[in-house]
Protein backbone atom coordinates (compact mmCIF):
# COMPACT_ATOMS: atom_id res chain seq x y z
CA UNK A 1 0.00 0.00 0.00
CA UNK A 2 1.54 3.30 -1.21
CA UNK A 3 1.59 6.17 0.92
CA UNK A 4 1.84 9.43 1.38
CA UNK A 5 2.04 12.99 3.18
CA UNK A 6 1.54 16.51 2.84
CA UNK A 7 3.97 19.57 4.61
CA UNK A 8 2.07 22.73 4.23
CA UNK A 9 4.84 25.33 4.47
CA UNK A 10 3.70 28.89 5.21
CA UNK A 11 2.96 31.50 8.00
CA UNK A 12 -0.05 32.73 5.84
CA UNK A 13 -1.76 29.63 6.54
CA UNK A 14 -0.57 29.58 10.35
CA UNK A 15 -1.89 33.30 10.42
CA UNK A 16 -5.52 32.95 9.43
CA UNK A 17 -4.99 34.96 6.53
CA UNK A 18 -4.78 32.57 3.67
CA UNK A 19 -7.70 29.43 3.77
CA UNK A 20 -5.52 26.21 2.16
CA UNK A 21 -7.41 24.52 -0.09
CA UNK A 22 -3.61 22.59 -1.30
CA UNK A 23 -4.59 19.53 1.01
CA UNK A 24 -8.04 18.70 -0.56
CA UNK A 25 -7.11 19.35 -4.23
CA UNK A 26 -3.45 16.77 -3.45
CA UNK A 27 -6.00 14.24 -1.17
CA UNK A 28 -8.26 14.13 -4.30
CA UNK A 29 -5.36 13.29 -6.39
CA UNK A 30 -3.71 11.24 -4.62
CA UNK A 31 -6.50 8.89 -4.11
CA UNK A 32 -6.77 8.73 -7.72
CA UNK A 33 -3.80 7.80 -8.26
CA UNK A 34 -4.26 4.72 -5.35
CA UNK A 35 -2.36 6.64 -3.18
CA UNK A 36 -2.96 6.59 0.89
CA UNK A 37 -2.39 10.42 2.43
CA UNK A 38 -1.88 9.42 5.70
CA UNK A 39 -0.78 12.65 7.80
CA UNK A 40 -0.48 16.44 6.74
CA UNK A 41 1.26 18.81 8.74
CA UNK A 42 1.15 23.09 8.52
CA UNK A 43 4.52 24.29 9.53
CA UNK A 44 6.27 27.88 9.52
CA UNK A 45 8.33 29.50 7.24
CA UNK A 46 11.16 28.29 10.03
CA UNK A 47 14.29 25.89 8.48
CA UNK A 48 15.09 24.11 11.18
CA UNK A 49 11.12 22.89 11.59
CA UNK A 50 10.99 22.53 8.01
CA UNK A 51 14.50 20.20 7.96
CA UNK A 52 13.08 18.13 10.72
CA UNK A 53 9.69 17.60 9.28
CA UNK A 54 10.83 16.56 5.83
CA UNK A 55 13.45 14.07 6.81
CA UNK A 56 10.73 12.66 9.66
CA UNK A 57 7.94 12.00 6.73
CA UNK A 58 10.67 10.95 4.17
CA UNK A 59 11.44 8.21 5.67
CA UNK A 60 8.14 7.03 7.21
CA UNK A 61 5.73 7.43 3.63
CA UNK A 62 6.26 6.44 0.62
CA UNK A 63 5.82 10.15 -1.18
CA UNK A 64 5.99 13.61 0.57
CA UNK A 65 4.38 16.71 -0.84
CA UNK A 66 5.26 20.08 0.29
CA UNK A 67 3.63 23.29 -0.83
CA UNK A 68 4.70 26.94 -0.37
CA UNK A 69 7.80 28.99 0.05
CA UNK A 70 9.82 28.59 -2.88
CA UNK A 71 9.45 32.38 -4.39
CA UNK A 72 11.33 34.88 -4.84
CA UNK A 73 10.99 36.86 -1.51
CA UNK A 74 12.73 36.95 1.74
CA UNK A 75 10.41 34.34 3.45
CA UNK A 76 10.84 31.77 0.69
CA UNK A 77 12.63 29.35 2.16
CA UNK A 78 11.90 26.26 0.92
CA UNK A 79 14.30 25.30 -1.31
CA UNK A 80 17.02 25.88 0.79
CA UNK A 81 16.18 24.29 3.57
CA UNK A 82 15.34 21.21 1.65
CA UNK A 83 18.73 21.44 0.11
CA UNK A 84 20.14 21.25 3.88
CA UNK A 85 17.60 18.33 5.12
CA UNK A 86 19.53 16.37 1.95
CA UNK A 87 22.62 17.85 2.97
CA UNK A 88 23.12 19.34 -0.34
CA UNK A 89 24.44 22.12 -1.85
CA UNK A 90 22.22 24.47 -3.84
CA UNK A 91 23.24 25.88 -7.03
CA UNK A 92 21.68 28.14 -9.94
CA UNK A 93 19.74 25.37 -12.28
CA UNK A 94 20.79 26.22 -15.59
CA UNK A 95 17.23 24.59 -16.98
CA UNK A 96 15.38 26.20 -14.23
CA UNK A 97 16.86 29.74 -15.12
CA UNK A 98 15.99 29.15 -18.86
CA UNK A 99 12.24 28.56 -18.21
CA UNK A 100 11.92 31.46 -15.37
CA UNK A 101 13.48 33.84 -18.36
CA UNK A 102 11.59 32.33 -21.05
CA UNK A 103 7.93 33.14 -19.19
CA UNK A 104 9.51 36.31 -18.32
CA UNK A 105 10.08 37.24 -21.67
CA UNK A 106 6.78 35.96 -23.22
CA UNK A 107 5.00 38.27 -20.81
CA UNK A 108 7.16 41.44 -21.66
CA UNK A 109 9.68 41.32 -18.67
CA UNK A 110 13.35 40.51 -17.62
CA UNK A 111 14.66 38.90 -15.14
CA UNK A 112 16.06 40.85 -12.15
CA UNK A 113 18.23 38.94 -9.84
CA UNK A 114 14.94 38.69 -7.51
CA UNK A 115 13.86 36.23 -10.24
CA UNK A 116 16.89 34.23 -10.57
CA UNK A 117 16.40 32.94 -7.04
CA UNK A 118 13.70 30.87 -8.25
CA UNK A 119 16.33 28.92 -10.24
CA UNK A 120 18.36 27.52 -7.18
CA UNK A 121 17.57 24.58 -6.83
CA UNK A 122 19.19 21.64 -4.70
CA UNK A 123 22.09 20.11 -6.66
CA UNK A 124 20.93 16.34 -7.39
CA UNK A 125 17.05 17.82 -7.43
CA UNK A 126 14.71 16.71 -11.09
CA UNK A 127 13.07 20.03 -12.26
CA UNK A 128 9.02 19.89 -11.97
CA UNK A 129 8.21 22.11 -14.97
CA UNK A 130 5.54 24.88 -14.13
CA UNK A 131 3.75 25.54 -17.40
CA UNK A 132 1.93 27.80 -15.64
CA UNK A 133 4.22 30.58 -14.20
CA UNK A 134 7.56 29.55 -15.40
CA UNK A 135 9.28 28.76 -12.35
CA UNK A 136 9.37 24.79 -11.68
CA UNK A 137 9.05 22.88 -8.44
CA UNK A 138 11.43 20.15 -8.20
CA UNK A 139 11.76 16.45 -6.95
CA UNK A 140 14.26 15.17 -4.76
CA UNK A 141 14.20 11.43 -4.06
CA UNK A 142 10.87 10.65 -3.03
CA UNK A 143 10.02 14.88 -2.08
CA UNK A 144 8.10 16.83 -4.11
CA UNK A 145 8.47 20.50 -4.22
CA UNK A 146 5.62 22.68 -5.43
CA UNK A 147 4.67 26.20 -5.12
CA UNK A 148 1.72 27.70 -2.25
CA UNK A 149 -0.47 29.55 -4.77
CA UNK A 150 -3.14 27.01 -5.90
CA UNK A 151 -3.39 27.29 -9.16
CA UNK A 152 0.70 27.11 -9.80
CA UNK A 153 0.62 24.21 -7.44
CA UNK A 154 -1.66 22.07 -9.29
CA UNK A 155 0.46 22.77 -12.72
CA UNK A 156 3.52 21.76 -11.04
CA UNK A 157 1.50 18.13 -9.68
CA UNK A 158 0.57 17.42 -13.10
CA UNK A 159 4.30 17.21 -14.03
CA UNK A 160 4.80 15.35 -10.59
CA UNK A 161 2.82 12.33 -11.81
CA UNK A 162 4.97 10.96 -14.26
CA UNK A 163 7.04 10.02 -10.90
CA UNK A 164 4.36 8.58 -9.25
CA UNK A 165 3.07 4.87 -9.38
CA UNK A 166 -0.17 4.04 -10.48
CA UNK A 167 -1.83 1.88 -7.81
CA UNK A 168 -5.40 1.03 -7.59
CA UNK A 169 -7.48 3.69 -7.77
CA UNK A 170 -9.25 4.48 -4.16
CA UNK A 171 -12.88 5.08 -4.55
CA UNK A 172 -15.68 6.79 -2.05
CA UNK A 173 -18.91 6.06 -2.20
CA UNK A 174 -21.69 8.22 -0.16
CA UNK A 175 -25.55 8.16 0.86
CA UNK A 176 -27.35 10.82 2.23
CA UNK A 177 -30.10 10.44 4.95
CA UNK A 178 -32.28 11.97 7.09
CA UNK A 179 -31.23 9.65 10.08
CA UNK A 180 -29.48 10.71 12.89
CA UNK A 181 -26.53 9.31 13.68
CA UNK A 182 -27.44 8.74 17.04
CA UNK A 183 -30.12 6.22 15.59
CA UNK A 184 -27.98 4.59 13.17
CA UNK A 185 -24.80 4.25 14.91
CA UNK A 186 -24.79 0.83 15.64
CA UNK A 187 -25.82 -0.96 12.78
CA UNK A 188 -23.85 0.71 10.85
CA UNK A 189 -21.02 0.11 13.30
CA UNK A 190 -21.90 -3.91 12.69
CA UNK A 191 -21.41 -3.54 8.79
CA UNK A 192 -17.89 -1.57 9.61
CA UNK A 193 -17.38 -4.81 11.04
CA UNK A 194 -18.27 -7.13 8.89
CA UNK A 195 -16.26 -5.35 5.88
CA UNK A 196 -12.83 -4.61 7.56
CA UNK A 197 -11.29 -3.93 4.41
CA UNK A 198 -13.12 -0.97 3.37
CA UNK A 199 -13.48 2.27 5.28
CA UNK A 200 -16.74 3.85 6.62
CA UNK A 201 -17.38 7.38 8.06
CA UNK A 202 -20.59 8.84 9.27
CA UNK A 203 -20.81 12.76 8.66
CA UNK A 204 -23.54 15.22 10.21
CA UNK A 205 -24.62 18.03 8.32
CA UNK A 206 -27.07 21.04 7.98
CA UNK A 207 -28.76 21.19 4.72
CA UNK A 208 -30.27 24.23 2.65
CA UNK A 209 -32.70 24.36 5.66
CA UNK A 210 -31.33 23.75 8.13
CA UNK A 211 -32.00 20.32 8.63
CA UNK A 212 -29.04 17.62 10.74
CA UNK A 213 -28.52 15.44 8.13
CA UNK A 214 -25.89 12.59 7.90
CA UNK A 215 -23.59 11.74 4.75
CA UNK A 216 -22.25 7.86 5.15
CA UNK A 217 -19.26 6.97 2.96
CA UNK A 218 -17.47 3.59 2.18
CA UNK A 219 -14.02 4.10 1.00
CA UNK A 220 -11.57 1.76 -0.41
CA UNK A 221 -10.26 -0.04 -3.59
CA UNK A 222 -12.03 -3.21 -3.97
CA UNK A 223 -15.34 -1.54 -5.84
CA UNK A 224 -17.47 -4.50 -5.93
CA UNK A 225 -17.08 -4.63 -1.96
CA UNK A 226 -17.75 -1.53 -1.76
CA UNK A 227 -21.42 -1.64 -3.92
CA UNK A 228 -21.80 -4.83 -2.08
CA UNK A 229 -21.82 -3.25 1.82
CA UNK A 230 -24.03 0.13 -0.46
CA UNK A 231 -26.59 -2.28 -1.08
CA UNK A 232 -25.98 -3.61 2.24
CA UNK A 233 -26.22 0.07 4.25
CA UNK A 234 -29.67 0.85 2.14
CA UNK A 235 -31.04 -1.88 3.56
CA UNK A 236 -30.11 -1.14 7.12
CA UNK A 237 -31.65 2.78 6.29
CA UNK A 238 -34.86 1.21 5.11
CA UNK A 239 -35.14 -1.09 7.82
CA UNK A 240 -34.78 1.86 10.42
CA UNK A 241 -37.05 4.29 8.31
CA UNK A 242 -39.77 1.24 8.58
CA UNK A 243 -39.60 0.52 12.46
CA UNK A 244 -39.73 4.40 13.02
CA UNK A 245 -42.96 4.62 10.92
CA UNK A 246 -44.41 1.34 12.97
CA UNK A 247 -43.45 2.74 15.79
CA UNK A 248 -45.65 5.81 15.33
CA UNK B 1 5.37 34.34 23.96
CA UNK B 2 1.89 31.88 24.18
CA UNK B 3 1.76 29.13 21.58
CA UNK B 4 -0.83 26.63 20.11
CA UNK B 5 -1.11 23.76 17.81
CA UNK B 6 -4.02 22.14 16.26
CA UNK B 7 -4.70 18.66 15.54
CA UNK B 8 -7.51 17.74 12.74
CA UNK B 9 -8.74 14.09 13.18
CA UNK B 10 -10.01 12.59 10.48
CA UNK B 11 -10.55 10.73 7.78
CA UNK B 12 -12.65 12.65 5.66
CA UNK B 13 -10.08 15.57 5.63
CA UNK B 14 -7.13 12.85 4.80
CA UNK B 15 -9.46 11.22 2.18
CA UNK B 16 -10.56 14.80 -0.01
CA UNK B 17 -13.99 14.20 1.13
CA UNK B 18 -14.23 17.39 3.21
CA UNK B 19 -12.62 20.50 2.92
CA UNK B 20 -11.14 21.71 6.20
CA UNK B 21 -12.36 25.29 7.52
CA UNK B 22 -11.33 24.84 11.45
CA UNK B 23 -7.75 25.42 10.80
CA UNK B 24 -8.25 29.39 9.31
CA UNK B 25 -11.34 29.90 12.11
CA UNK B 26 -8.94 28.95 14.95
CA UNK B 27 -5.84 30.93 13.56
CA UNK B 28 -7.77 33.60 13.54
CA UNK B 29 -9.45 33.42 16.71
CA UNK B 30 -5.73 32.49 18.54
CA UNK B 31 -4.31 35.62 16.78
CA UNK B 32 -7.41 37.65 18.31
CA UNK B 33 -5.98 36.14 21.77
CA UNK B 34 -2.00 36.62 21.55
CA UNK B 35 -1.77 33.02 20.98
CA UNK B 36 1.34 31.90 18.24
CA UNK B 37 -0.16 28.89 16.32
CA UNK B 38 2.88 27.15 15.90
CA UNK B 39 1.48 24.13 13.80
CA UNK B 40 -0.91 21.92 12.82
CA UNK B 41 -1.38 18.36 11.97
CA UNK B 42 -4.33 16.48 10.44
CA UNK B 43 -4.17 12.75 10.99
CA UNK B 44 -6.46 9.81 10.96
CA UNK B 45 -8.78 8.07 13.27
CA UNK B 46 -6.12 5.66 14.56
CA UNK B 47 -6.01 5.37 17.81
CA UNK B 48 -2.32 5.06 17.90
CA UNK B 49 -1.64 7.85 16.23
CA UNK B 50 -4.24 10.33 18.16
CA UNK B 51 -2.62 9.32 21.59
CA UNK B 52 1.00 9.82 20.35
CA UNK B 53 0.66 13.34 18.60
CA UNK B 54 -1.59 14.48 21.50
CA UNK B 55 1.10 13.41 23.88
CA UNK B 56 3.86 15.25 21.48
CA UNK B 57 2.02 18.36 20.97
CA UNK B 58 0.94 18.93 24.56
CA UNK B 59 4.53 19.07 26.60
CA UNK B 60 5.70 21.42 23.36
CA UNK B 61 3.24 23.93 23.26
CA UNK B 62 0.62 25.95 25.57
CA UNK B 63 -2.26 24.89 24.18
CA UNK B 64 -3.78 21.94 21.75
CA UNK B 65 -7.33 22.14 20.09
CA UNK B 66 -8.32 18.94 18.07
CA UNK B 67 -11.24 18.55 16.11
CA UNK B 68 -13.10 15.80 14.87
CA UNK B 69 -14.14 12.14 16.57
CA UNK B 70 -16.31 12.97 19.22
CA UNK B 71 -19.67 12.08 17.88
CA UNK B 72 -21.83 8.88 18.11
CA UNK B 73 -20.69 6.75 15.85
CA UNK B 74 -17.62 3.75 15.19
CA UNK B 75 -15.45 6.49 13.73
CA UNK B 76 -15.26 8.65 16.58
CA UNK B 77 -12.49 7.59 18.68
CA UNK B 78 -11.10 10.82 20.00
CA UNK B 79 -12.30 10.89 23.44
CA UNK B 80 -11.46 7.30 23.99
CA UNK B 81 -8.13 7.63 22.85
CA UNK B 82 -7.16 11.12 24.69
CA UNK B 83 -8.34 9.50 27.62
CA UNK B 84 -5.34 6.85 26.92
CA UNK B 85 -3.36 9.58 26.26
CA UNK B 86 -3.66 10.65 29.48
CA UNK B 87 -4.02 7.63 30.99
CA UNK B 88 -7.28 7.79 31.80
CA UNK B 89 -10.57 5.76 32.88
CA UNK B 90 -13.08 7.38 30.55
CA UNK B 91 -16.21 7.28 32.27
CA UNK B 92 -20.30 8.79 31.46
CA UNK B 93 -20.05 11.91 32.59
CA UNK B 94 -23.77 12.78 34.32
CA UNK B 95 -23.36 16.25 32.98
CA UNK B 96 -22.61 15.62 29.54
CA UNK B 97 -25.16 13.09 29.88
CA UNK B 98 -27.94 15.63 30.70
CA UNK B 99 -26.84 18.15 28.10
CA UNK B 100 -27.42 15.39 25.46
CA UNK B 101 -30.83 14.48 27.01
CA UNK B 102 -31.96 17.96 27.21
CA UNK B 103 -30.82 19.40 23.48
CA UNK B 104 -32.69 15.78 22.23
CA UNK B 105 -35.61 16.45 24.42
CA UNK B 106 -35.85 19.87 22.95
CA UNK B 107 -35.90 18.88 19.64
CA UNK B 108 -38.68 16.09 20.43
CA UNK B 109 -36.03 13.57 20.24
CA UNK B 110 -35.55 10.59 22.77
CA UNK B 111 -31.95 9.88 23.88
CA UNK B 112 -30.39 6.36 22.50
CA UNK B 113 -27.27 4.16 23.74
CA UNK B 114 -25.49 5.82 20.72
CA UNK B 115 -26.24 8.96 22.07
CA UNK B 116 -25.25 7.48 25.14
CA UNK B 117 -21.91 7.07 23.53
CA UNK B 118 -21.18 11.18 23.34
CA UNK B 119 -21.24 11.54 27.26
CA UNK B 120 -18.07 9.27 27.76
CA UNK B 121 -15.44 11.99 28.73
CA UNK B 122 -12.23 11.39 30.44
CA UNK B 123 -12.55 10.58 34.26
CA UNK B 124 -11.06 13.90 34.98
CA UNK B 125 -11.25 16.47 32.15
CA UNK B 126 -13.82 19.46 32.42
CA UNK B 127 -16.71 19.90 30.05
CA UNK B 128 -16.85 22.63 27.19
CA UNK B 129 -20.63 23.12 26.76
CA UNK B 130 -22.16 23.10 23.08
CA UNK B 131 -25.12 25.59 23.10
CA UNK B 132 -25.58 24.26 19.27
CA UNK B 133 -26.52 20.69 19.60
CA UNK B 134 -25.82 19.55 23.27
CA UNK B 135 -23.09 16.72 23.40
CA UNK B 136 -20.12 18.87 25.01
CA UNK B 137 -16.34 19.27 24.04
CA UNK B 138 -14.21 18.73 27.01
CA UNK B 139 -10.64 20.19 28.78
CA UNK B 140 -8.18 17.88 30.06
CA UNK B 141 -4.92 20.02 30.97
CA UNK B 142 -3.92 21.92 28.01
CA UNK B 143 -5.64 20.31 25.58
CA UNK B 144 -9.14 21.25 24.62
CA UNK B 145 -11.41 18.55 22.37
CA UNK B 146 -14.14 20.06 20.29
CA UNK B 147 -16.50 18.72 17.22
CA UNK B 148 -15.45 18.76 13.51
CA UNK B 149 -18.65 20.29 12.65
CA UNK B 150 -17.48 23.47 11.95
CA UNK B 151 -20.83 25.31 13.30
CA UNK B 152 -20.45 23.21 16.42
CA UNK B 153 -16.59 23.58 16.91
CA UNK B 154 -17.38 27.13 16.81
CA UNK B 155 -19.67 26.95 19.37
CA UNK B 156 -17.87 25.11 21.38
CA UNK B 157 -14.30 27.02 21.04
CA UNK B 158 -16.79 30.08 22.20
CA UNK B 159 -17.16 28.01 25.63
CA UNK B 160 -13.13 27.25 25.79
CA UNK B 161 -12.19 31.11 25.75
CA UNK B 162 -12.33 31.20 29.31
CA UNK B 163 -9.61 28.87 30.12
CA UNK B 164 -7.09 30.62 27.73
CA UNK B 165 -5.32 33.46 28.63
CA UNK B 166 -5.80 37.24 27.12
CA UNK B 167 -2.56 37.97 25.58
CA UNK B 168 -1.76 41.27 23.56
CA UNK B 169 -3.42 40.26 20.24
CA UNK B 170 -1.38 39.50 17.21
CA UNK B 171 -2.41 41.87 14.09
CA UNK B 172 -1.87 41.77 10.53
CA UNK B 173 -1.47 44.89 7.90
CA UNK B 174 -1.75 44.37 4.58
CA UNK B 175 -1.16 46.39 1.66
CA UNK B 176 -1.64 44.77 -2.07
CA UNK B 177 0.48 46.08 -5.06
CA UNK B 178 0.57 45.18 -9.15
CA UNK B 179 4.46 45.09 -8.72
CA UNK B 180 6.09 41.59 -9.14
CA UNK B 181 7.22 40.13 -6.54
CA UNK B 182 10.39 39.97 -8.55
CA UNK B 183 10.95 43.15 -8.62
CA UNK B 184 10.42 44.37 -4.81
CA UNK B 185 11.78 40.91 -3.14
CA UNK B 186 15.23 42.78 -2.25
CA UNK B 187 13.88 45.92 -1.00
CA UNK B 188 11.08 43.88 1.54
CA UNK B 189 13.75 41.74 2.15
CA UNK B 190 16.23 44.69 3.95
CA UNK B 191 12.74 46.05 5.61
CA UNK B 192 12.32 42.80 7.56
CA UNK B 193 15.90 42.87 8.37
CA UNK B 194 15.02 46.46 9.97
CA UNK B 195 11.98 45.03 11.98
CA UNK B 196 13.40 41.56 13.19
CA UNK B 197 10.21 41.79 15.60
CA UNK B 198 7.51 42.22 13.20
CA UNK B 199 6.62 39.27 10.74
CA UNK B 200 6.47 40.57 7.09
CA UNK B 201 5.50 38.36 4.11
CA UNK B 202 4.87 38.63 0.09
CA UNK B 203 1.73 36.50 -1.28
CA UNK B 204 0.68 36.56 -5.15
CA UNK B 205 -1.98 36.26 -6.16
CA UNK B 206 -3.99 36.76 -9.27
CA UNK B 207 -7.20 39.01 -9.11
CA UNK B 208 -10.43 38.75 -10.56
CA UNK B 209 -9.13 40.66 -14.49
CA UNK B 210 -6.56 37.59 -14.42
CA UNK B 211 -3.80 39.82 -13.71
CA UNK B 212 -0.64 38.89 -11.15
CA UNK B 213 -0.77 40.84 -8.11
CA UNK B 214 1.03 40.53 -4.53
CA UNK B 215 -0.52 40.82 -1.14
CA UNK B 216 1.95 42.37 1.78
CA UNK B 217 1.79 41.60 5.14
CA UNK B 218 2.96 42.91 8.30
CA UNK B 219 1.97 41.22 11.42
CA UNK B 220 3.05 41.14 15.01
CA UNK B 221 1.72 42.82 18.57
CA UNK B 222 3.74 46.22 18.64
CA UNK B 223 1.11 48.35 16.33
CA UNK B 224 2.58 51.11 16.44
CA UNK B 225 5.84 49.64 15.02
CA UNK B 226 3.30 47.08 12.66
CA UNK B 227 2.19 51.33 11.27
CA UNK B 228 5.89 52.36 11.42
CA UNK B 229 6.86 49.88 8.77
CA UNK B 230 3.68 49.78 6.34
CA UNK B 231 4.45 53.91 6.02
CA UNK B 232 8.16 52.84 5.15
CA UNK B 233 6.51 49.99 2.74
CA UNK B 234 4.22 52.27 0.81
CA UNK B 235 7.68 54.94 0.50
CA UNK B 236 9.18 51.92 -0.99
CA UNK B 237 6.48 50.64 -3.47
CA UNK B 238 6.24 54.49 -4.18
CA UNK B 239 9.68 54.53 -5.29
CA UNK B 240 9.75 51.69 -7.13
CA UNK B 241 6.78 52.68 -9.23
CA UNK B 242 8.09 56.11 -10.18
CA UNK B 243 11.70 54.08 -10.80
CA UNK B 244 9.93 51.97 -13.01
CA UNK B 245 8.06 54.99 -15.02
CA UNK B 246 11.25 57.14 -15.49
CA UNK B 247 12.72 54.29 -17.13
CA UNK B 248 10.50 53.95 -19.45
Amino acid sequence: MATASIIIIGNEILSGKTQDVNVQFLANELAKLGIHLREVRIIADVEQDIIETVNLLRRKYDYVFTTGGIGPTHDDITSSSIAKAFKQKIVINIDAKNQIEEYLNSIGKTMSADHLAMARIPESAELLLNYATGAPGFKIDNVFVMAGVPYIMQAIFEQSKKFIKQEIPILIKSIETDIPEGILARDFAQLQEKYPEIEMGSYPFKDINNFWRTTLSIRGSNMALIDKAMVELELILDNIKNYDVSRK
